[in-house]
């Protein structure tokens, strides 16, 4: 994607230490190495709420706004000491004003304190709401995470003993009452119950702590070797912290971790039988390619769509090349199929942050892609195919393909490893506006015109679900993946929207 | 006060244009001016929120840390602009993780938004937690004002007609349940209830804005002249606004403010014919001087407890002086009342924030005074009495007395013109514990010797009624005042602590 | 005065510990509290610079915008730990820009680094600059302490034996080429310069630091007992650091700070034996009512002057009162001599700093005077006079008037406790324009309906002569004072201008 | 490089708008977008300093800390507007109170201001500063810059007429008083001179900036189109601005910038006609890839040295990676040579910054590589070659091998595609000491299993040199590279060190 058009909403994460406590595993610092792995998913605010885990323990938290690393300094860390602890890293489209929404949202309950952190968005946010606030609660922050909370609190039919809470029963019912998307960690007491939606359109997996020993090489792993559990949105940043992936959460599946270990308690069904409904964008876009979904790893399934993109639209150039850096491992894959070298044309400025003034009218006349230096010796003549992963707006491939042609390209042709988004996204993607999106406004065979370009293919749907899929293994069940902003075939009625 | 002993927790204010909306009175900037007005009355945060007063107008809201001037600038009011709105200003014990805490508290409810803000402490505020907390709702904040917002909104059984909502009969319910202490301010849609609790434990004022050609000298001000009205905790800002005291909220009175003026809807009874329960520290230590409480200003009062402070404990000395700066107009009337001369002996630096360092052993030993110059000249070879308001810790009284010693003077004599303070307050006064109370620990008769003096005498529980008593005009009912603090005689059962 | 129209350009502050090196003192903190007490004469910036004072000590330092406490830090005074040091506070008009002109200036020379604070203005700074950067050098900050320190290192043809640098030898040179002003304090090696101007326009004063010991009460202090010795701009914070007033540094005197304690090594001769012209507004509004100049404490001057001002301008009136707060000694003064009630007609609110938002339409036309509260029920239906120290531009006097008339005094009447201001200062302090300044461009007689008022009447220059020299005890030398911002007779011809 | 270990000291850039004055052409907003484009040689302070360029006119400045883009905002671009102006980014190992340091350093001389901007630093700086502080004069920031300036102002013997100033003069005789390192822009009234030392060790290029038309593809680029020139110590800046390279500055050659465009003026001799000196690193990794030096993009000279080494030491392995992402051109070159396939074996987390808290016992006891995720799939049992640009100290080399063990790769060989670095830099370049250099620490026999490896090899000195130079075109008189690092062989004697 040649611009950050897309925004992943959030990233969750949650950490037990097992075996005796006081732990002697930083629970704080593990959760931290865990959100500075999922910054890609959110980079707007960040929060960690830590416990010591007995029943009338408070909890710790510290939260900001800005980058994880940013937020955090040792002595942060040193104070959120605990046992047991959750996280959550944030983008957010709203102001400063907004400070009271940073998650984990952290609420007291008749039965202690309870902490969540939600990735996601509910379909049927609006008719819960209405719902609660007819059963007479305030809302003060307007995000689904509060409405999640207060609908675990409130329910005061619940039929629950008196005094005893059954936060599995509670979980259960809100499961049953909206059905996508979110992926949760509930932190209560000594416990965090850890879900996925009925369709698992988010991705939420387990990851195994094993002491440092274990990592020495003296010592070979064995699975009796255990310091904690951890949930993440994503893998990726397990190796950081000493931990091994042990397996995902699944569509559905209510997990509890406590210092016993890890227990899946509940597997909400799907209506009709219907598949799971994983966003396929993950794959796509979002995720970091060093994490793994439903058995595979991202930068894989990233390659298979290269090279399905190489059978779908060939070009017969000198060089295939990448808009930096997401699509690097499809265009290594497309050049590989093709026998095309694979050559850099692009050099980016690592130093451009979001504050960058806005171009004056002669830089608009210019049209120069402030981002990127150009390797004009790589290309100067060449025919160049540019790989994309996705396009959005497409408001930086016109200049990026007037650079190249200006620096002397011979011909330039696009392709884009995944299909034309097209539709609003109501699970938890911030997509533009449907007169925003390129392809709604640009017609197909105007493309290349519209760019510049000599020409322009997408990858089909079919051929993104055949690459997205064949490197299964071991389906837990049913397999699905959600194509909404592709198709508009959503996984359940929207209809707050 | 020689040190920041006690704090007041909080300021409210409330504002509404009258006549046709849109306004042409500038609804937030007089906000702005309120709250710079009631800034003593807590310096760590502040907040406005304003609104169009239309059935579906969002709220426009800016908090902040720290003082009031700081958190606005030019562009933050313009931004808030509107018909009507509150606004707040805080004190609090907690850290920079309760940035959630900040007032206004604003939630939306089934009826539309809410903006509640608060100035007092509820004493059975434990239970009504305990019985919300039953009901289901999650509490994120701890503040008495999230509990008194989500007992407003939560009443499921009330009786109200389908989706109507009755504010006033949820606040008589409210008032009902809890009878001490708070003074409310709650915006809703177009109107503004603002409310003193049945003991009036906490002031509350109404405002009346003149146009600015009433000021101009040119016209006299008629009745009919009115821009708006606002309701404060106190009456010391209505000049900066161009508004002009109309009268005070009566104890247990709630107050309805809208575009159509200002009406009293209801009076809540006190139980038994328990008379009202002003805190009488307003008048001693915590309003502004320019205020007016029951018809007096407060200056007034403070003259009267140094008159009758120069009765009950008399001195023979060559000056009269006072510990900057708040007990000056006890001073100069019990100079006059003595017929002694007045004169300075101290000369505050201005400069002294709250960060400044701890002293190191050097200073601890020498016991010097950082934030007073001692004006040697006025003092030496004298007979000093030093009158202050009122002694809390006693801490900077010692090293004042040392310092004034050593520099000369002959004797040195302090009167305190209010009793002493032995009990904690649990109606919104930050009291250090019991122990840190020197009236407390040391005994009457070894004072002298604590604070290096030569005699040290208290107003008497009645002299300090008395002084407050003798100016009120025209009471509204019976008169009373809390006196918890000095005697342990709390207007309520306090069962919670 | 009324607003906050003169500025004071800086405060000087410098630190030898005695004795052995290395030192128990805490040289670092004393500067500290030194400048906490110089703050109202600068409170832009400030700078801290120390040493160990060997030979080859390197200089530690620490600068920063804002107040001196909010720069300093409990660890960075410990990080400035040293034998020696010297600091300086500041108040400047320019912007962010200028962080490279926080004083003291540090610059390494052939004979090692010196470190210079100055307080003041050159008059001849045109022409020195212009001989300097004849002589090859660059200039980089555009203040007057660079230029000052250029020519002390910039001495080529000094006739020093090489490899040795005389310090006194080219201070000396430089007092001869130009004569005010400044007090300057100049760190090198393990020495300390303090020297005033021949014409002392600026102050400086020395103070002995007595051991904690020394004010325990348990030992009388004798002048063996020393820890070392700090010189000031002023005297007023002396007891905040356990130091007492020694002395004076006399017009034109340099001094020597070191380990053995202080030397007096030159005294700079005026020209045609010119009397002294110690600047007559550090007493009228800039020192600190503790200060002591020429013997004597400001504040007992200001109180002169208020009885001088009685004396020639007395009134009929029932209560004398003052804008807060700097006239109050006058006005205390002015009210025992004629026999008048002195009483507070304003309380001022503590809170509003700089960045206060500026008035809207609404607030001009009402020409409120935002930072005063009125204490009505003190003044209504009585003749006012009100005392204020100095009239600049009088802006704020105006809305003043304005509102003691609208709140119902009977009369009100202006006495100004110093002459009026119509000349320009080019000595070191910030005066407004000619046409800025209302003594200037409204005439005497039209002054009262100017301001609202039923009269107005200033001191005389002879009276404030008077009143200022009455209490010079044991003069050293001839006594003089400048008074060209009231005459337009400056101490030397200011040719540059 | 695997860790930021080296660290180009600066960047330098300089600007004039041609034809007449004042210039539609942004000035100052080309400079900023020359900044961002230089800020990898410099993050830590960034300052802009434009004139109009008329004989009295002042200068405009503005300096920060931190990123280009964040110091400036589009009010901070507006207000420096002007018709000439230079630039300079700046990395730094002190700190805070080195804000004084910033450069462009700019000084008021006799002849009016100047504002310069080096890049380098001098060899024998100590004896130039020697010999300026016996002249009187004082440095007051340590830096080359100052005293360069002062160098430059500080000529009093020069023989100018009286009142004339001839920079070129001056900059000839500081050009033969100190050969290397400096790249220098020198601003002064309406010109900018540019200019390299002899030797050329640092970069510096001309670039000229066309209109806007001339990029609208409507329009042939004519030698006559131009709006301004820019020199820049790198030409990838060039298309940001609408600039193309012209040619670079050559060693020793003085340039001078005004509205009548480019002009050399001067060539200074090397000693005993030796060879250039030009930082051979600024190939291997200082510079951008798509910057250009002696007519080769940096890119291709990187291939080569990616060549050079698959010649010098192939390995027989199933993949070729990198190090994310300073390495890759080398890799891909590699792979390509030997005909193995490049496959990327990490994942770099972009959002780790310089504040990552400090791995903890657990942490270091894992040894996990923090910065980077494993591509898993990529490589697990295959045999990996990674290449490297150059290794400094290695500390992050040690957990990255580690961690594609762990992860199952078969066999891990390293091929650095430059030679050890043994020696310090004297010319500008912050190298670890001596004993921080692995190349000095680990005997090249024990660097396989110093690093867990299987085997390592570096590019030989002789190598690197050729793969440098087969692509210098039409050089520019004698061609010569400083490898004094890698050999020891200094340009000049550094007998100050």
């Amino acid at each position: 994607m040649t611009d950050t058009d897309l925004h992943e909403a959030c990233g969750v994460f949650g950490c037990v230490a097992t075996g005796a406590w006081p732990t002697q595993l930083d629970v704080a610092h593990t959760i931290y190495l865990g959100l500075v792995g999922l910054q890609h998913r959110g980079q707007e605010s960040a929060g960690i709420v830590t416990s010591l885990g007995a029943e009338d323990s408070k909890f710790k938290t510290k939260k900001g706004m800005g980058l994880v690393t940013h937020i955090y300094a040792e002595e942060d860390i040193a104070k959120l000491k605990g046992n047991i602890g959750i996280g959550h890293t944030r983008y957010s489209t709203q102001g400063e004003s907004e400070i009271q929404n940073i998650q984990p949202f952290v609420v007291e309950t008749e039965h202690g304190l309870i902490a969540v952190a939600h990735n996601g968005e509910l379909v049927n946010a609006k008719s819960l709401k209405k719902k609660l606030l007819r059963h007479g609660v305030g809302l003060s922050t307007g995000s689904d995470s509060e409405l999640i909370t207060q609908l675990l609190t409130h329910l005061p039919e619940c039929g629950e003993p008196q005094g005893l809470v059954n936060w599995v029963g509670r979980i259960k019912r809100i499961m049953a009452e909206t059905l996508t998307s979110y992926s949760l960690v509930i932190m209560h007491h000594d416990k965090i119950y850890a879900l996925r939606d009925p369709f698992g359109n988010r991705p939420l997996c387990i990851g195994k702590l094993y002491p440092a020993a274990a990592f020495s090489g003296k010592k070979v792993i064995s699975d009796d070797d255990v310091d904690g559990w951890v949930v993440s949105s994503e893998s990726c940043n397990f190796n950081s912290m000493g931990a091994r992936y042990y397996r995902e959460v699944l569509p559905g599946e209510v997990i509890e971790l406590s210092k016993e270990g890890v227990k899946s308690v509940y597997i909400a069904p799907r209506p009709n039988k219907a598949p799971p409904a994983f966003c396929i964008f993950e794959y796509v876009y979002f995720a970091r390619t060093d994490s793994t979904f439903e058995g595979q790893m991202v930068y894989t399934v990233r390659q298979r769509c290269g090279r399905q993109l190489a059978e779908e639209a060939p070009v017969n150039v000198d060089i295939v090349s990448t808009v930096p850096e997401s699509a690097t491992p499809a265009a290594l894959a497309y050049a590989e199929k093709l026998g095309i070298p694979y050559g850099e044309v692009f050099c980016k400025n690592r130093y451009i942050g979001r504050t960058f003034i806005q171009p004056n009218m002669r830089q608009r006349k210019l049209g120069v892609a402030k981002k990127f230096g150009v390797l004009t010796e790589n290309f100067r003549g060449k025919r160049v195919v540019l790989i994309d992963d996705s396009i959005v707006r497409g408001v930086t491939m016109v200049p990026i393909v007037k650079l190249l042609r200006a620096e002397g390209a011979a011909e330039i042709h696009i392709r884009i490893a995944s299909p034309p988004i097209k539709y609003p996204c109501y699970m938890g993607i911030n997509i533009p506006t449907f007169q925003e999106l390129v392809a709604n406004v640009v017609p197909l065979e105007d493309m290349p015109s519209h760019f510049g370009a000599d020409s322009l293919q997408y990858l089909s749907v079919d051929g993104l679900k055949k690459a997205v899929r064949e490197g299964i293994k071991n389906p837990n069940g049913s397999v699905g993946h959600c194509v909404a902003c592709l198709t508009g075939e959503y996984p359940v009625k929207c209809d707050d929207w």
